[in-house]
């Protein structure tokens, strides 16, 4: 117990429960890590995209990342309108629910799902990608460092969001401080040297163009740079992460979340413009992240430089985080709707709902492991899932105004982002499909068949329970009672008594083992015992001593007599109930369980598979 | 449930017991493919350490096997006796316990159990070498054969000795034929021409001597000759596997084996010598067994050669069997005296005592997969397992003749077995103390000392358990019952239903979990449905109604409250007992476990954990 204590904190009370809460300071650390880390692979992918462009690349930044920045704004501006729509949680499933029906809710559900696994996976193993790939000593490790960062994380949310948040917060506002000023360093020195300034490191020269710009090389590139805008919802969906006054906070953390990675987007891609920087091959040697190269160009490979790798470093291992924050509040909330197994709605010692932290660990490492670490090609899927749920939001939000009435600005700013956000979708699906769309694709009806299928079983054993009319008032005579006797102990002594102040009906039954005249002498001692020492003193006192019951057992298994007994009884005595009392040790010891037989547990388990509606089982527990 | 009745056949009722039993027919296969394996490795073993005397060892294979087939005799002649005297058991455990006491009987049993434990490891990865040298493409497979024709043997087992005699007796039989014939012809030809038989195919001449014969030389290949002694207890401890008249039965089982043994020995020197035949490095290239040369000398490598070799070779691989034999019927014995655990002793549907057949599979398998399949190292070992086994049986029965009295003749023959196997014994320890005849001498105590804590265990458990005077008349009053109560539905009825056949005294505990305005009206609501739909119909129909209580789960765990207020019932009602009924439902598909909470489970662990003497658990299985 006091292991559990010191790994995920002393139990909470449920009165404990408000004060878990937090406000937008941690809100950022804990919903913010994967917005926040996308703004490094964002513009990347984005620019990789223009590389056959060569030089010419440059011109074409600011017609990718332009969309990219109004695409954030209008989410922004609408997600601000969910979270003061639906307080309680604005997430996409909800939102879709309540405005869509149960097709639109299933559909954001299994998006959202699909996208928070995979960006485990992904978020992980990208960061430790960038972190071998700096340090290549530690590339045999990959797997195990993927495995542990998951591992921290799963333990710190384990504690709790606000743990997690505070945990974090370190490597998060480090990241934005870092960032904001070299950026803004870079910034200023284009402007003091009037667009040419002067790279401390210089960054490689740009390529030859190989092909010219085409509208569908735009677009792939916009598709590309869209996986920036994943995680902005994370944080209507942990809406009941936050502490009163909820919109205002949660409101704050998006806006702040929102405005960091709008600001880092915009900078990027005026620095990079500015110090002519552009992608570099991934597979060729070398090979330098752009926003390497981008610190390296405005301040040096000094500590600065380490300082502000080291915590994008961070940012990316941990972006996983907003995962463990989202899913499990998610599943909680399709839970309670009865499409995924009710645990998932279940708070556990520490207020958590550990279910889904736990699912969402184990599927995470099966992926890291079936993928050996390295899920580079997974990042084009998750944005999929990412801009789904965002159209299915809007779209929500459009027929929820539409139905408000009267609120015709802000039902304007939900369309347009629907209509946006679907393009967007249109176009990553088009862009991706072949390098692996194709696999949401496939992934999210098999999920939804899935909770559908939940959903049908809890429908059908809930009918199955309902009570019909008023509660009856038969059948209330007392049982028969067996109890197991094999010779007399303590413990058998124990059973008799215990039975016997369940009915006056009590029945001691023996199994013979039938074996040959040595054992029926032995039988012989078995009865004049019983009747010497248990029944001779019960008639004295003038009770009604248990019958004893020899019962063949010829397969020297005991549940099988048993039952027929049970059935025989049954026969005889119609409504009346049966009770099997059996007595059980309890070992105080693992190894005493070696030197005992598992015959109470196996003859347990026997009769609850096949025993008859009106059967109890007792057990009485020994402890020697 | 077909397929258990497929691998290992229908259930067999008590009364079935004689009829599984076997004649000597089958018994020579169940019990003798250890010993008469041995005549392959037992010769070849005694050449190995004469190859320093070149061409000179052929002068001394009598010298070495002589003093061999004379032990056999002895050992033949007393186990005939042992037969007589101990007609049940007459193993080396029995006749330790029963004239060399407690001491002698576990030495016994911890030198027969490593015994045959090493048997099975060392019997099928020997087979399992012999055949991969001869088809070297099977060798990649080596631990996988071993592994597979272990899972053979032990299904045969599960299913019965009568079954692995009859599936074993065509391989066995056939060797026996096979080198009867082959051996006959060669001392035939001995015979016929003079003593100079022209070998079909020539044996590789003999070296050139570069040693001097010793008495430690001889002495050493005395030693290594005697391994092809083991296996020749295992009729004496599997005595109840035979049927009526069992001495006859078993002495004739024994009579088979041991003159099939003896006669192989005799033939193999006589043949060896003729044939000028010797052993060769076995880490040389074009290796060949003594055996494979013998045969080929005799008959050539025609049909008669592949036959007799196959059959030599399932012999080796199956002599794991002689120890799937003995070894369960030795741990029962064991186990009935309390040095093992109880389930030793239980037989299952197939009248087999499996857990001593699965305790044999797991430890083969063990150390099979420990060596990687090759455990040649460890056939030293078991001679000595054997050979002590041999001499405390034989002081032993020395001890029996002693009691009895004037049997002056069989002591006699016994006190010679003892000497004999004590010397040789001694012989044995030393001339392999280094190659590892200490892990047996560190095995064995270690082993005594696992039995005897296992003993004081069970005597310390039998203690407590003992039912001290007559049975008390107290304590009868009706318990109070507890219900687990969330909300009114068909499974909580029938909880109720059935709590009210077991005591007036019923109260039905629903545990809040206090979590804001919602919750409490909800509350109100099950209180209202309790009064309105339970508790007026029990007043309208005269009968007192369970209470609802409403007990605070702070923690939201259910175990903790539970227990709490048992230990209040106990503080106020001192002396009676409580009963927690808890509604259990009974899922009919195995994925229905994931979709309901084990609360049930839980509750019922921690209850046995903690509960205070005066405490039941009621279960009552709702199959829905």
């Amino acid at each position: 117990m006091k292991l559990i204590d010191l790994l995920f904190g002393r139990r909470l009370a449920n009165r404990e429960h408000e004060q878990r809460k937090i406000g937008w300071v941690a809100g950022v650390p804990a919903m913010g890590l994967d917005g926040l880390g996308s703004s490094s692979y964002g513009p990347e992918a984005a620019l990789t995209i223009l590389i056959p462009l060569g030089a010419a690349s440059l011109a074409y930044i600011g017609w990718v990342i332009a969309p990219i920045i109004a695409l954030l704004l209008i989410l922004y501006l609408s997600y601000r309108q969910t979270l003061l729509a639906y307080p309680t949680n604005g997430g996409a499933y909800t939102v879709a629910k309540e405005n869509l029906g149960e097709p639109g809710a299933l559909l954001a559900a299994s998006a959202l799902m699909i996208d928070y696994i995979l960006n485990v996976a992904v978020g992980i193993s990208a960061g430790v990608g960038a972190l071998t790939s700096s340090v290549p000593s530690l590339h045999p490790y990959a797997l195990w460092l993927c495995l542990g960062i998951l591992a921290l994380v799963a333990i710190a949310n384990l504690r709790g969001t606000r743990e997690a948040g505070w945990l974090f917060a370190l490597p998060t506002y480090l990241f934005l401080a870092s960032f904001a000023g070299i950026i803004g360093y870079g910034l200023f020195q284009i402007l003091a040297t009037g667009g040419n300034p002067q790279p401390v490191v210089a960054p490689p020269e740009l390529g030859r163009a190989t092909e010219a710009a085409s509208l569908w090389l735009l677009l792939r590139a916009f598709a590309a740079g869209c996986t920036a805008m994943t995680g902005v919802e994370a944080v209507a969906n942990g809406v009941d992460a936050f502490k009163e006054p909820v919109v205002r906070q949660a409101r704050a953390t998006l806006t702040v979340i929102c405005l960091s990675l709008g600001l880092l987007l915009i900078g990027i891609a005026v620095v990079a413009h500015g110090y002519r920087l552009g992608a570099m091959d991934q597979t060729a040697a070398g090979y330098q992240s752009v926003l390497s190269q981008l610190v390296g160009a405005i301040v040096g490979r000094g500590v600065l430089y380490y300082a502000a790798m080291i915590s994008l470093l961070a940012v990316l291992c941990l972006s996983a985080n907003t995962s463990f924050v989202a899913f499990p509040r998610v599943c909680r909330l399709v839970a309670l709707d009865g499409y995924l197994p009710r645990s998932f709605a279940v708070s556990d010692r520490r207020l958590v709902f550990s279910v889904g932290v736990l699912f969402l660990t184990a599927t995470g490492a099966g992926l890291l492991i079936l993928f050996d670490g390295i899920t580079d090609r997974l990042i084009p899927l998750f944005a999929i899932g990412a801009f789904l749920t965002f159209t299915l939001s809007q779209a929500g939000m459009v027929v929820h105004w539409l139905r408000e009435g009267g609120q015709r600005g802000r039902m304007l700013i939900n369309a347009l982002g629907t209509v946006t956000t679907a393009v967007a979708l249109v176009i990553i699906l088009l862009a991706k499909f072949a390098d692996g769309a194709w696999i949401v694709a496939l992934a999210v009806p098999l999920t939804i068949a899935a909770l559908v299928g939940v959903h049908r079983y809890y429908q059908h054993a809930d009918r199955q329970l309902e009570a019909a009319g008023p509660f009856s008032v038969d059948e209330i005579d007392a049982p028969t009672v067996l109890v197991a006797y094999e010779d007399r102990n303590r413990m058998t002594d124990r059973a008799l008594r215990f039975a016997m102040t369940l009915s006056p009906d009590v029945v001691a039954v023996h199994l013979l083992r039938l074996k040959g005249p040595e054992q029926e002498e032995d039988l012989r001692g078995i009865r004049e015992r019983y009747e010497a020492e248990v029944a001779a003193p019960l008639t004295a006192a003038g009770m009604t001593p248990p019958r004893l019951m020899l019962v063949p057992a010829p397969y020297r298994e005991i549940d099988g007599p048993l039952l027929d007994l049970v059935a025989k009884i049954d026969e005889a005595t119609p409504g009346r109930s049966v009770a099997i009392l059996i007595p059980e040790r309890v070992h105080r010891r693992w190894w005493a369980h070696i030197l005992h037989s598992r015959r109470a547990d196996r003859l347990r388990a026997a009769l609850m598979e096949h025993a008859g509606p009106r059967l109890m089982i007792v057990t009485a527990p020994w402890r020697g």
